[in-house]
C-alpha cells in the first residue's frame, strides 16, 4: 500500500469514533447553547460561486482559497467562512422571520494555509450571528453567548479573555489626525499588525501619516474614558449578566477583514499559548453591500473554530475533566446473550422491543460461547446483561457493575426494562 | 445585485432556519437509531486524493468526480461516497476496537450530475457499515437498522420494500452458462441495466454470451428456491424481529459500484414515484484491497441519502404528520419582558440565570413597549411571559396557551422555572 497515496491529505482529518466523540462534544455544547439563547441553525453550500468571497470579504483570504475551476467553467472556491453566504442567505429568506434574526451553523470551512498547531486546511466553525439589530445590546447577547458556550464547556474567567475593540474609535482617531477615508484599511492594517511586526517596519509606515508608533501605543495603552459608547454599553450589559471579568478593551483588535465595521472582539487563552479562540464583530455593511443597497440590515456574528478551543480545554483540568467524564459515559445499555441457536430467534425479538423502547441495545451478531458474549458484554460497557433462557426456563437480568441479579419471566425482565427507559 | 452570483450554484442548497429544521429531523432520527443498535459515529475528511476513488471504488462514479488540482499540485476530489475513506480509516484504527465494528457517519458528499428530482450535487448521507463479521447476521442487523430508521420516521410496510438480492447467485449462474471470470462484471453490468435499456439493446449484448433475454426474465421471476443461502438466512433473522413483509428478493438489483461482493440491497417506496432511498450491500474485499493484502475486514455497509428520504416522508401522510409535529416544536421556553430601561440589569440576571438552568429564553433585545415585547413572545412561540416588576413589586409569570397568571417575588418565580426544568 503506497502510504502517500491512502492518507488523509495534508491538514485533513480523519475521525474514529474516539475522535468523533470528542468533536460531537463540541458540536453538542454550542448546540445546546445557543438553542438556550434563542438562535435557531442554518446552514449555507460548502461550495460557491468564487466571486462571493473575492468581492465581499476581502482581506486576506482570497491567498488562501481552496478555488478552481468545474467541468461547467465555473469558477468556485470550498467556503473559507460563512459570513458571505449567511449575507445571500438572508438577503433572500429574511421576510420569512421576524427580527432580530439570531442564527447559528455548524459546519466546514477550508482554507489553503501551510498545516501547523491551530490552523489545518478543513476545520470545523461554530458561527453565530444577530440580524437586523445596530444596537450593542445585540453584542452583548452574542458575546454572552460565546462566554455562555466557554463555561459549559468548564472554562472559568482565570482561563478565557475576551478582547473587545471598536473601529469605531479608530475612525475617530483617524480623523482627529486629518487620516483621509480613503486611507482608513491603510491605517487600520498598521494597527492589525502592531503585535506581529517590529517596531521599525511599524515606524516606517506610519511616517505616511505623520504618527510616531509610541503615540499609538500611548493611545492604546490609556484609551481616552467613554472613548467607545458601544464598548461602554457592552461593559454594563455584560455586568448585568455576571460576565464582565470576561472582557477587556483592547485597541490592537481591528480584526483582519474587510467587512467589519463597529466592535470587534477576539477570544485568547489567558496563558496565551493558542491562537484566537473565537472572533467576530459587527459588519452592518454587508448585507447592504451584498443587496446592492436594497436591504439594510445591521448585523454582529462570530466564529468558533473547533481546533484552538480542543487544545484549550485539553489544557485546563477543569474544562478536561468535564470532557473525559463526557466520552466515559457508556454506549450499551444492555447487552442481550443466548447460548444456543435455537434461542436467536427470541433473542433477535427482545432485541427489536427493548430498541424501540429507546434503549442502546447490543448482541453477539454471530453468537458465541457463553463466556466469550459476557466478555464482548463488558468490553461494550453495558450496564445490564439479559439472558434469553431455554424454552420453560426463566430468563436472567445482571446488573455488571453491581453484579446484582434477577430471574423472571422474559417477558417480565424486557417489560422491566422498557419501563425504566421511559421512566427516564 | 447580480441575481447568478449571489444565488447558490446549481445543484447546491441554502438551508433556511425552516429548511434546516427538516435536514435536523432525518440526522436527528438516523442519529438515534443507530445509537440504540449499538453504532458509534466517525467521520472523515470532505477531500480526498483522486487516487483513493479511482483505483477503489470504480463503477460509473469516476466520470462524476467533482475534480480538482490543488495549490499544491495534488489530484484532489470532493468525496462522492464514504466507503473508501471508512476503508482508510478501518485499517488503520481496527486495532483499537473490539470486531466488530459497527459505525455510522453522516455528512455531505458530491457528484457532478445533472441536478434533477431526487439529485443533487451536494447531497447529505447516512451512512452505516459493519466490519469484521462475513455472515448474513451483519446484514441482517444492517438492514434492520435501515428498516427501524424507516419506521422511526413513520414509514411502514405498505410504504417502502427492501429489494435484496445476492451477486453470489449470479456468479453460480454465470458459471453454469460458461461465463468466464473476466466477462462477470460485463454480464453483472447488463443486469444492472435490465430495467432501464431497450430489450434489442440488452439483447444484443447478450448475444455475446449465447444468452436469450427471456432466459434471465424467467430466471428473475421464478428464482431457484434456496439459490442464495445469505438471503434465506436473511428473511429468517428479520422475521424474528418482525421485519420479514420489508424485503423481497429480487435479482434486477446488483449496484452499480464495482465493490459489491455477496447480499446486495435498494430501499424504494412501494409506489415507485422515486429513485432509491438507500441503497448498499456486502464488500468483502475491500479492505483487502486497500491495504494490498495485509488485512482481511469482510464489510456491509448502506448509504441513505437525506434528498430522496424527504421527498418520501412528504408523500406518506403518516410520516409527514410526524415531521409536521417535531416542526411544530417551540422553540422558546420562557420570554422575559421588562417594561422599564432601569429594570435592564434584573432583566439580563434573570435571563442568564434560566438560560444556565437549561431552558430556552429569549427577550426583546433593545427593549420595546410592553405589548410590542409581548407580541415578539407570541410569534417566538413562548410557553412562558415573564415581566420583571419595578422594585418593591411582584413579578408575574403568565403561561400563554391558558393565560393562567401568577404572581409572586421575582426570585421566586425564577426558581420555579428552574425546578420545573430539572424535573424535565
Amino acid at each position: 500500500m503506497s502510504e502517500n497515496s491512502f492518507q488523509a491529505l495534508p491538514g485533513f482529518r480523519d475521525f474514529d469514533p474516539q475522535k468523533c466523540a470528542i468533536r460531537n462534544y463540541f458540536f453538542a455544547t454550542w448546540r445546546k447553547v445557543a438553542v438556550r439563547y434563542g438562535f435557531v441553525e442554518y446552514e449555507v453550500p460548502t461550495v460557491e460561486s468564487t466571486e462571493l468571497y473575492l468581492k465581499k470579504t476581502g482581506g486576506e483570504l482570497p491567498t488562501q482559497l481552496f478555488r478552481f475551476v468545474d467541468q461547467g467553467q465555473r469558477d468556485i472556491t470550498l467556503r473559507p467562512e460563512i459570513t458571505a453566504s449567511l449575507g445571500r442567505l438572508a438577503i433572500s429568506t429574511q421576510r420569512d422571520y421576524p427580527k432580530p434574526l439570531k442564527w447559528f451553523e455548524i459546519g466546514c470551512c477550508y482554507r489553503y494555509e501551510k498545516p501547523q498547531k491551530g490552523r489545518l486546511r478543513e476545520f470545523y466553525q461554530f458561527n453565530a450571528d444577530i440580524l437586523g439589530e445596530q444596537g450593542s445590546c445585540a453584542d452583548s447577547e452574542l458575546i454572552a453567548l460565546a462566554i455562555d458556550c466557554l463555561l459549559e464547556l468548564g472554562l472559568q474567567k482565570e482561563d478565557v479573555v475576551v478582547r473587545v475593540s471598536d473601529r469605531k474609535v479608530w475612525q475617530d482617531f483617524a480623523e482627529a489626525h486629518n487620516i483621509s477615508a480613503e486611507q482608513h484599511p491603510e491605517f487600520l492594517a498598521i494597527i492589525d499588525k502592531l503585535e506581529r511586526e517590529r517596531p521599525e517596519q511599524l515606524q516606517a509606515k506610519l511616517d505616511v501619516f505623520g504618527l510616531q508608533l509610541s503615540q499609538l501605543q500611548e493611545f492604546i495603552s490609556n484609551p481616552p474614558l467613554g472613548c467607545s459608547a458601544a464598548f461602554s454599553e457592552l461593559q454594563s450589559d455584560l455586568a448585568a449578566r455576571g460576565m464582565q471579568d470576561f472582557i477587556e478593551l483592547d485597541l490592537t483588535i481591528v480584526r483582519g477583514l474587510a467587512y467589519y465595521t463597529g466592535l470587534v472582539f477576539e477570544i485568547f487563552d489567558r496563558q496565551k499559548n493558542l491562537r484566537a479562540v473565537a472572533g467576530g464583530g459587527r459588519y452592518d455593511n454587508l448585507v447592504n453591500d451584498l443587496s446592492e443597497g436594497s436591504l439594510q440590515l445591521p448585523a454582529t456574528g462570530f466564529a468558533m473554530g473547533d481546533v484552538v478551543i480542543r487544545h484549550l480545554v485539553e489544557q485546563c483540568p477543569q474544562a478536561n475533566a468535564l470532557l473525559q467524564q463526557f466520552l466515559a459515559q457508556g454506549s450499551c445499555e444492555v447487552f442481550v446473550i443466548s447460548e444456543h441457536a435455537e434461542q436467536r430467534a427470541v433473542m433477535l425479538g427482545c432485541v427489536t422491543e427493548l430498541r424501540r423502547a429507546g434503549l442502546r441495545v447490543d448482541y453477539a451478531l454471530a453468537g458465541a460461547k457463553f463466556n466469550n458474549q459476557l466478555k464482548k458484554a463488558q468490553k461494550a460497557g453495558a450496564a445490564y446483561v439479559l439472558v434469553i433462557p431455554q424454552p420453560g426456563e426463566q430468563a436472567e437480568l445482571r446488573e455488571l457493575a453491581s453484579r446484582a441479579s434477577q430471574k423472571a419471566d422474559l417477558a417480565q425482565l424486557v417489560q422491566q426494562l422498557c419501563s425504566q427507559q421511559a421512566a427516564n
